[in-house]
């Protein structure tokens, strides 16, 4: 049994810090299990009173002479502190914690959290909260209503977490208005214990959960933990849809970043790449988040792209068909015997091809053959039905005939019925029977867009990873080096070396301290050669005019020397000079920006872009957090906006994209290795043409110890 | 008196058509403007019938012994025509045909609906539809409910202007259901006669009415004439705010165009365009078309961009600033004297800086005292609100008091009041009082975001228009002589005379036909030159190698000129080949494209964009229709994704911005003067530094003649 059954479906309660005061916390609680209907039995503790709503008090826990499954804990914290103890002496499974006062006021109370969430550990009894509203599960066999709410959804097929108790309220109040059930709904508050992820965990395993909602305002787990777990449960065996809806600002911390990937990679990126790594559905408002949970609880999904639209109204047929196509799908090309089917059907001023327009004056019979007919062509992987009120209409047989059809349907339907008042009795019989059905065309178009999604992150390709070998030993040494040093940013020298040890291929490089040298270093790289500066101090060397190109001759490369070193130290006197690098030319190519983030929470954020203005001005890039292998690399690279230039445009060769990728493995495994990397940008990666790899032009690292 | 007051708020109305039989449209749009309470007389005619519903009938309109401001007509088209013509005897000032049958289903019924327009215009009456659902006017000195909907809505500022009838039937619901009020309501059908403009002329005079929401299919005027009237009602005196759903699909057609523009041209961008310059919100669902309307029917538009939010809850108010950011807000920062007052109402606990929690326990006392304080901030442009339902909260009180404050207030005050029920008390006092409240943050923050939008629209920048001269004359000649010799494209030689016409600056440049003539002409140009093949089989000149840059030398030039045309002619056997193009090289500049695209009903689009791959695969244009000034073509420069560009990044020098400008205005006037443009590439237009102009570096100009 999963420990977290003791929250979900306890057999007894007791609610430590219930009280007599309507109002109050503890009251309300109380009298929101026991009017709920609690299927076991519940137990008042509070030393002060004799009964409570007419049921016998406890001064404690302790005292109550049966066995206890959950406590639901409603005290400040230091009495909260004894009550977990005390429960822990009870052998109590689970407590949830509703009061605040805790982490979210720092100080004591965040002490106080830590220490209960440390007893709790140590005796392995699951907690949530603190600073939750609580928890519900309408299923008949338990009727459990332990919340601030003395709202009971009906009973469904989707859960909900949520990390704000206030907004749980609202969405209760939201959901009864919809008509629109749950499986288990809970609040987590401040997650000392329980959090998104161990809940994701239990829904997934639960028989009574075909969809979990989740309101997140942080994750507070590592980005590759998460994602790795939850991809499975997406779309591994018996997935379970999830949806997400996450507020992230993105201003904060981004202007102190020193490198490109730094100041792109604010959070609202990060969360956008967990989820889709993920496979979770992220929607912005709260309204969608309902819209896409019916559309997947009805547990149906596209084939494929195409749908059929059928209407009673121009107008409306309009606005799904437009967001249809904005929501990634088409309108499927009819075959011959479906039209040939809908004239039996249909009156000659009807619209026999898609979207169907079945015109004003239908009633039940035509939407009820037209719907069969266009279902049942092949060519069709769903259909949207969508209702106006008009004199003839008749809404209720309208969705008998839906249901009936949509009872043995492989394909999904979504429904709008426009209007609120007119056509409510239609639409309660489509809710009840697991039809979705939207008020606006839009919604139901962009429902069935999200359906379509789904079908495309469950069947996604996946090729085999590439096999990559690294040089680790050598690598280390580099890193070490450069620790030891006490150095906090690596440049192009030693960068280039640690990337050569993880098959990127690098220049030929090396740096001159003297004029003499520099010309000896071009003599044997050989010219053409590119000099530039290399001081810790002088990190945008073209703004110093240190940077040198197309140097042929040996007197040219004295020149340079000299001419750097006279630039650099009027740019900056105060500049440590550490000489001039001569380079070997790159061979040309499309040039890209690869850089890594370390964020402390989430773990090192894997960026990829085309270089040059278009990182700066068009910011099309994209960030995976680990895992990252091929896959992940491969829909990374097609997923900028610019791909078309790697992949060829006007007539021009492709890109070497395979080399590309095994970069992008290769560079996670590096930051994987030296979890040390905070920041990283090569820019430019020169990808050359297919089949001729990459090079690495340029390269900065910044290292910072990880916190704690 | 306006012609349209004798539909929107008639003394007399004939219902030609009336029926006895319950469920018919004759019978039901009768009975729903008598039992809607009409303050003025209703007279059914029905050859046929005694009486209807007890009202005495008329075997015809002319047999109404009274004068009739108003005829509704429920007849199929023939008799509709016959009742139109018997209605311009009597005298009738209005006529609202409901029924279907007409241009939309083409044939006889396209021909009637031509026939009953003109006699219509040639009587000087206005006509609404035909195939609409009616009119509606819920003032109590009106209480008019001509239509199929027996949904009288209560009355209100905002007025409705819906071509789909069907859609009218499901807003009435929907906004029944908000507690939302109309001002005037409609249905215009096919627009045989009244359309979008008419209405927006009436609504923009009428005294009861604040805001216009419309809900369009497409718009059958001109967009020249469109946006000059329109952007004058948004944004001159006595501002009346326009929000706008529109559905359009962006895919047909593109396909065929010949150029970059046509190609980008779809009619979502062209709609786009037409809102914008019109100071029209587009939205793209119901939903938001209800929260923009209740917002800016307050009738309170922030100054500026800074807000504050008040919230008891964390969560919602995360979601609220993260809301607020994305919809071009930012959150205020609050004075010491602000943030000191505070500490006198909230406890410790409560967070004082923006957004403002006054934690989960506040009544009302704490919201009325937050808000009074921070609406007083001077850094403080606008407030948003968020109560969700906790033990303590008050909702009916608490809006009470923010509607005490607001009647005061100067700045706006929006509101969330989350869930449905258990504050709905409150919310209905905050609708009756016009203080703007949703469900949901999310849209709270957004409507606040257009509010703030409404005021950038009002007070943007307006420049004196440049001072351009064309040679208007030398243009005709060129133009004609194009259409003299049959040709329905204008390669780059004429094309730049055009556009020199037009104050551009264009590349010397002529055509040789010899290999002596390429000699000379590159001799009395100066090297190096650019040479390229002219024929209007080869369009796509670098495909077929025959175009050649670099050239220094008379050897040079004549080798060139012998292997341009033996490469087209291997590309191409069957082109002709009308020489070789020597020209003078461009001195370089950022590489932008100008285009022009002409839609038959609409008028010609400008296009703007960076040029090059900037175009193919990142599509970051810009389109204008006319009227199209100086400011116009600023905010265009100034709108692309890419402008960062223009104005120098990196420490670039800026691109002469005023030059582009003339051109963009230049090119307009251009297209004007010479409809007969169809499709116009300028690609690229080098832009060089501030001050030294722009060159013309590539044109092709597709002639068609216009339609009708």
């Amino acid at each position: 049994m999963d420990k977290l059954d003791a929250i979900f479906a306890p057999e007894s309660i007791a609610v430590i810090g219930a009280s007599t005061q309507k109002g109050k916390v503890g009251h309300d609680i109380f009298a929101n299990i026991l009017f709920g209907g609690f299927k076991g039995t519940i137990y008042p503790v509070n030393p002060k009173a004799k009964s409570i709503i007419g049921v016998k008090c406890y001064t404690s826990v302790t005292n109550i002479p049966d066995p206890i499954d959950l406590a639901m804990v409603i005290l400040p914290p230091k009495l909260a502190l004894n009550a977990v103890k005390e429960c822990i002496a009870k052998g109590v499974k689970g407590v949830v914690i509703v009061s605040a006062g805790f982490k979210e006021v720092r100080g004591e109370g965040a002490e106080i959290e830590e220490q209960i969430k440390a007893v709790c550990r140590a005796a392995n009894i699951r907690l949530v909260g603190p600073n939750c509203l609580g928890v519900i599960n309408p299923s008949p066999d338990v009727s459990l209503n332990a919340s601030f709410s003395s709202r009971m959804p009906t009973a469904g097929n989707v859960s909900f977490i949520s990390q704000s108790g206030a907004l749980c309220t609202a969405v209760l109040d939201f959901a009864a208005d919809k008509g629109f059930g749950f499986s288990k709904f809970i609040s987590i508050g401040n997650k000392a214990d329980v959090d998104e992820l161990d809940l994701l965990r239990y829904y997934h395993k639960d028989p009574n959960t075909d969809v979990v909602m989740i309101y997140m305002e942080e994750l507070s787990r590592g980005a590759e933990e998460f994602i790795s777990e939850v991809r499975e449960m997406t779309s591994g065996v018996n997935p379970t849809p999830v949806i997400a809806i996450k507020s992230g600002t993105s201003v904060a911390g981004a202007a102190a970043a020193a490198s490109h990937t730094g100041a792109l990679a604010g959070s609202d990126a990060i969360y956008d790449s967990i989820f889709f790594q993920s496979g979770i559905v992220r929607c912005h408002t709260v309204n969608e988040l309902f819209d896409y949970a019916q559309a997947l609880a009805a547990k149906k999904i596209p084939n494929g792209d195409k749908i059929a639209i059928v209407t009673n109204a121009g107008g409306p047929g309009i606005i799904a068909t437009d967001m249809s196509e904005n929501s990634g799908l088409s309108l499927a090309r009819f075959s011959d015997e479906t039209i040939s089917e809908l004239h039996k059907y249909l009156p000659p001023t009807a619209n026999f091809h898609n979207p169907v327009d079945v015109i004003g004056d239908a009633a039940r019979d035509r939407y009820e053959n037209t719907l069969a007919t266009v279902l049942s062509d092949p060519g069709v992987d769903g259909v949207l039905i969508i209702l106006t009120p008009q004199s003839m209409t008749d809404a209720m047989g309208t969705a008998e005939a839906i249901v009936n059809i949509a009872r043995n349907a492989i394909k999904p339907i979504v429904c709008s019925f426009m209007g609120v008042v007119d056509v409510s009795d239609g639409v309660k019989l489509l809710q009840r029977n697991h039809v979705p059905v939207y008020q606006f065309p839009e919604s139901a178009a962009r429902a069935m867009g999200v359906l379509y999604r789904s079908k495309q992150w469950l069947s996604r390709k996946i090729l085999p990873e590439y096999a990559v070998v690294h040089d680790v030993e050598r690598a280390g040494r580099i890193v070490q080096d450069c620790m030891d040093r006490g150095q906090t940013t690596m440049g192009e020298l030693d960068g280039s070396e640690l990337l050569a040890c993880y098959g990127f291929k690098t220049l030929d490089m090396a740096l001159a301290k003297t004029r003499a040298e520099a010309i000896q270093i071009a003599g044997r790289i050989g010219y053409p050669v590119v000099m530039k500066i290399v001081s810790e101090q002088i990190l945008h060397k073209s703004d110093a005019k240190a940077v040198m190109v197309g140097i042929v001759t040996p007197d040219e490369a004295g020149e340079a020397f000299d001419k750097i070193m006279a630039n650099a130290e009027a740019y900056n006197s105060m500049a440590k000079l550490d000489g001039v690098l001569v380079q070997e030319s790159a061979k040309k190519g499309r040039e890209v920006i690869l850089g890594v983030s370390r964020d402390d929470v989430f773990g090192h954020a894997v960026m990829f872009g085309l270089g040059g203005i278009f990182v700066e001005v068009y910011k099309d890039v994209v960030f995976r957090m680990a895992p990252m292998g091929r896959n992940v690399a491969r829909r990374m690279v097609k997923g900028i906006k610019g791909y078309p230039l790697l992949a060829g445009v006007r007539g021009e060769a492709p890109a070497d994209i395979e080399a590309l990728e095994k970069n992008l493995v290769s560079l996670r495994a590096m930051v994987t290795d030296y979890p040390v990397i905070k920041e990283l940008d090569i820019n430019p990666l020169f990808v050359h043409e297919a089949g001729e790899g990459t090079t690495v032009a340029d390269v900065i690292i910044k290292f910072e110890p990880l916190k704690k």
